[in-house]
């Protein structure tokens, strides 16, 4: 059905797919936006920015820096998290890189899109080189995040199956669709900056676990943004990459239902964020363990033995027992319950290399035990802890914290964003970054948000 | 079959085919190269710098240049037939887009690649940044032509049928592995290096028309020496990208032939050269033509009625009876005809709009008729002409110029490079460049070719 489907897209060339969708990005307004969608989209950015900053010293970011810095062009946009400028091409690239690093960011279930990390770069670089509202920046985010959505929809899950890292191969399109809004295309220019999209996806699934995994996003936040800028100049592209016989959807996914790329709707709405730097399997024994350590005030001392019952999935990815490094402390469900008991928390500080090797860490988390339950769903997981005074404390998470049926709260957001920034922002220039993406809306000049996330 | 030996690649993991490409990128030597090999090499140079320089006015490259010049970086490479100059990444990608944007570059007839314009362009612009030999430079230059001819072989014709302009598409390796060369990338590096390319491809055929057509290269030579600078600082990837189950060969294309990839072999030596600045369909009446004119000292005035006699793909593509543009001209095989008879030659001045409005061209135009005949070649045609002196004159064209069995001669590349250079380079800078390129296995600099590719 799917194949047949696909054939009708190929068909289906009066109906211009691409035309409609540019027509969709330029004419949305911000006051077509609902007030659910405006927030949604000021979550997203501060998840993002956080991300950004936390991932601005990984060896990943240092590497792609220091090969590319010889060829920057005028310093024009901030690289979040540091120090250092760049043009807004590679500043789109390196922010891209770094919000995606640590696995942190935002992630659409259905599609597996980390929708922010490609789109957020491009259009923050922009906003610094020329001046945009916040207003139009809150509206280009969400527009080029529903364009990937809208594609990636389409071409789900037959596109993912083959292979390629949708959140690179729709994040050119997102970034493309965002940028192009900003700089002023008008429609014809539009579809050519899509054309200009289609013809450079990035994302092989083959580079997880290596530092081109990240290079992904930051790669679409650069090669959309390039996209739209050459369209602006009058680079012309075909005005039906994704429809044609040989355009996008066709070349890149096995099948595809095309009508998602029209449907309304605001699919933002489902973007959710991780509450912990870990693989999303691991989430809810982390959730139970923490809401068992606050509601009955648990020292690691006062423990005898956990014991979490988890959906199988957990089991194949996460079964490391004695993880020897931060890395490693993310695939082990073992360390996860443990440091979770002891700090109440799950963010990058909890995956270091110094938290997984701390003594009192490996001790606790010798006493956990894990076993699978069929009958858990993936958000759920069961924690039993049998405490040194006999007593029995019981877990069952039905919807782990970041899960759509549980999403985290603004303030829960803002605290990963502190998390995140700490090593690298003082408390007040965290605080001032909190306060400007949730006013995004009001403000003058949009590129503020950037610059107020460079590390000093 | 295809299929069964994709399936083989997927259970070939210990096979390592782009760890045994990477081999092979690196451990080839100037010494190993033969010398009809060597020679091949300085052909394909010497013709892409001419096609880089003729294209180097193209509205396309005026566009480009616009649009990305706010964001050069240092001043450090040569944008071929231009006065300014761009960071190596911006160069490698204006003079990728300059050298094909006229569809005059070199082509691998099996393939369809164009192989010289994504990786001339990267090594260029990297000898320009430091000092490269030209020995070094035309083995980088021929290993990396051999890295996109073995794995668009392996790659055909599933990958091309499937909509890929595999010219972008495998030239994103090829600027790898000859930047990645002359960068002094070791064994792990050049396998990261070969990842990063993988997963950054270019190039629909959906874009055959406009202007991203010509993009393609000029992003694959960019992405290729991204790829390289990334990979000489530590930025890892996948050390499988080729053969992995995800990777690439599984992902762009539905069938392939790994085996193409460890073949030895110099497929070089089936490069070919377009004497005449359009499509090769025409290319056999052209050459009848400026024969038929040679042997006979013919001049428009003495000429009655002209016949020709084609493969039935010419009338497909070439049948335009008064093309009133120079683009146009390209698709009429009457022009074409009138104007080899005039001016006996067929390069982008005899396309030019001025050309094709010519009163006698169209005059000339105007008495050559064609038809259609299924026993011909594609690289053959049959040209009469009836002169005013009542004078029968035939030709048949076994083997048109430039095609593999008949090629250009050294001298034939040299006239086609003062043809696309005359407009912007001095008869003395032509004939220096000229002899650089011929010299090029005797350089110190490498650089000096591009240096004096630079318009005054």
């Amino acid at each position: 059905m799917l194949e047949a489907r696909h054939g009708a897209v190929v068909d289906q060339a009066p109906d211009a797919l691409t035309a409609k969708l540019a027509r969709f990005i330029l004419s949305t307004r911000f006051e077509d936006l609902p007030a659910n969608v405006r927030h949604e989209g000021a979550r997203t950015l501060l998840n993002w920015a956080g991300c950004a900053i936390g991932g601005a010293c990984h060896a990943t970011v240092a590497n792609a820096f220091a090969a590319l810095k010889p060829f920057f062009g005028p310093p024009q946009a901030t690289l979040f998290g540091r120090s250092g400028r760049a043009d807004i091409l590679h500043a789109a690239l390196i922010n891209g890189i770094s919000s995606h690093v640590l696995d942190f960011d935002d992630t659409h279930i259905e599609t597996a899109i980390h929708p922010a990390a490609p789109v957020a770069p491009a259009i923050l670089a922009w906003a610094e080189h020329r001046s945009v509202s916040g207003r139009d920046l809150l509206t280009a985010l969400v527009v080029g995040i529903e364009t990937e959505f809208r594609i990636g929809i389409a071409a789900t899950p037959a596109h993912y199956k083959l292979g390629w890292h949708i959140t690179g191969t729709t994040g050119v399109f997102g970034s493309a669709a965002a940028a192009g809004r900003l700089i002023g295309l008008d429609e014809q220019q539009m579809c050519w900056a899509l054309g200009l999209a289609a013809a450079q996806p990035v994302g092989l699934q083959e580079m997880f676990g290596s530092m081109t995994k990240s290079f992904h996003p930051g790669r679409a936040a650069q090669n959309g943004l390039t996209a739209a800028l050459l369209a602006h100049s009058g680079y012309t592209a075909s005005e039906r990459a994704l429809e044609a016989k040989s355009g996008w959807l066709k070349v890149m996914s096995p099948a595809c239902d095309p009508a998602a790329i029209t449907d309304s709707g605001w699919e933002i709405l489902n973007n959710s964020y991780k509450p912990f730097a870990c693989g999303l399997v691991v989430h809810p024994v982390i959730d139970g363990c923490i809401r068992l350590r606050e509601a009955n005030h648990l020292a690691p001392e006062m423990i005898e033995q956990v014991e979490v019952a988890v959906h199988p999935r957990v089991m194949d990815v996460t079964a490391i027992r004695e993880p020897k490094t931060g890395l490693a402390g993310k695939f082990s469900v073992y360390h996860a319950a443990a440091i979770a008991l002891i700090e109440g928390a799950a963010g990058e500080q909890q995956f270091s290399d110094e938290a997984v090797g701390r003594t009192a860490v490996a001790q606790l988390r010798a006493r956990v035990t894990a076993a699978i339950d069929p009958t858990l769903g993936k958000a759920q997981a069961r924690v039993s802890i049998r405490l040194r005074d006999g007593r029995k404390l019981d877990m069952f998470v039905e919807h782990a914290v970041g899960s759509v049926g549980n999403p985290m709260s603004d303030r829960a957001l803002e605290e990963k964003f502190r998390g995140l920034a700490q090593e690298i922002l003082s408390p007040e220039q965290s605080a001032r970054l909190i306060d400007l993406c949730w006013d995004v809306e009001r403000l003058t000049d949009a590129g503020e948000i950037a610059r107020a996330a460079a590390s000093r």
